[in-house]
């Protein structure tokens, strides 16, 4: 899925910054859970209704691991998105995020895993993810992304 | 132009924040006027040269006017830019920021209208605007934008 | 007022970038009008209630003049921040961000005034400004800010 | 360290979103081991040189976790910063999130351990962490931050 970059996303390094990354992943990851009425078209799996159902989701944890500097540029890079382990009211989201389509060679710049939780919009409580999740997602899970290395904890 | 929006622009109030529409701006100002060298296309205005070049673009002033809130979409927001008066050292851009096309009716969101000044990336001093800006940016120029009130400033 | 700067407001030019200057001056605004219940006190005009009544600002125009390239420090920069015209259902708030206190010599990096509309947040529409804003900003309403110039628009 | 937040930090859901969590988590970082000129004073860690030097510190991976849900206020953050394992070209830094100074009970809102290279200025390249880094911060070393669940990656 291609995200559009920002110049403003650089920051006095010259390179995209390593926060400004995770809001491209956050944008990737709305654009595929979440179904919306805008002109564009929803993906299979956008299936989460915003404001209408009860059910939000939550970041509960992040991995990251930055492979090669991100340069500005017009053309949005390229973030390929699936589903790792999906639990009763959790699931995880895996990213990939490559250089543009038409660069060569084509550069892994960012890896990234966020464990989302399902809680109830009215207290913020976990809640089961919906069936209808787990149906439209099932195909799009495979296993869990590899990281290089992990820190001492 | 085409600049896409983030869930991530909007604030508390739901809708995109103020100051996240004129980082849209700024990425339809970059658009217009650098040229880059990645796969994206060069438009006829994008005449200045990013890092080789010894000229760079400091923001002088700005005037924004927002007349409607915007709500997020993934279709992206149509912004029409075009040149204002053109001084020795300094050129004002002029943006109008509307709802993404094949949305209907067309709502304006924004009008604004910036003026630039070129410096000497070196030392930055004002620097006179090179003359194929100039040339490249002659036929986008138009009259100025107009408010709908002003402050009592 | 004190607003903190981070590291990650400059730009791949290094400095501060323009838009976070204006969200700098949100910061201070949010500060001054809105009364709240953290442990950091209240200032005399911070009367507005967020959430409990039924009163919204939403900014209508800006207006900003740059002066001089904000460097990234630790210290927080000076924010002055006054009324200038209060109307019925608007009010203007004049911005000037200094150097922080203990640099010699101070230094003006940016004016700015921001005409605020209230607004009812069941609606959105226009709505007349409560008389304790009026009240509890008059001691702080000075003259308009004047600007060095203004564009052809 | 208190680290200030902004009314423009939260998202659509009325809360500090997430990715700004981890700007407040940069802003940490570079006030604890860069040395800078500015009339704030420098911490005991603060040895690293921006510019003048031709070390660099690039993030290469980080992990956080996040255990409530961050409301806006004008008191600053409590951020505790210690460094983990320390290696030849790369240390781990590692953040507690608290909520501010004088709010009973006091709240864990994340946790988060980032890993940074040292490399060169001039290419980029890993670089030996200066002795002068290793000696300041031994005193500010402890173990490593546990987290409460890992993903299945």
């Amino acid at each position: 899925m291609p995200i559009a970059l920002r110049w403003g996303d650089m920051d006095a390094y010259g390179h995209v910054n390593n926060v400004e990354i995770l809001r491209l992943i956050e944008e990737a990851r709305v654009r595929v859970i979440w179904r919306a009425d805008d002109p564009a078209e929803n993906l299979p799996t956008a299936v989460l209704h915003p404001g209408v159902g009860d059910v939000l989701t939550v970041v509960a944890r992040l991995e990251t691991e930055y492979l090669a500097q991100v340069p500005y540029s017009r053309a949005p890079v390229e973030v390929e998105v699936w589903f790792g382990a999906i639990g009763g009211a959790s699931f995880d989201m895996c990213y990939e995020v490559y250089s543009p389509a038409g660069v060569e060679p084509r550069v892994l710049f960012a890896r990234s895993v966020v464990t989302m939780v399902t809680v109830t919009a009215v207290d913020g409580r976990p809640t089961r993810l919906p069936e209808s999740c787990r149906t439209a997602w099932a195909d799009y899970t495979e296993g869990p992304l590899m990281f290089s290395r992990r820190s001492r904890a």
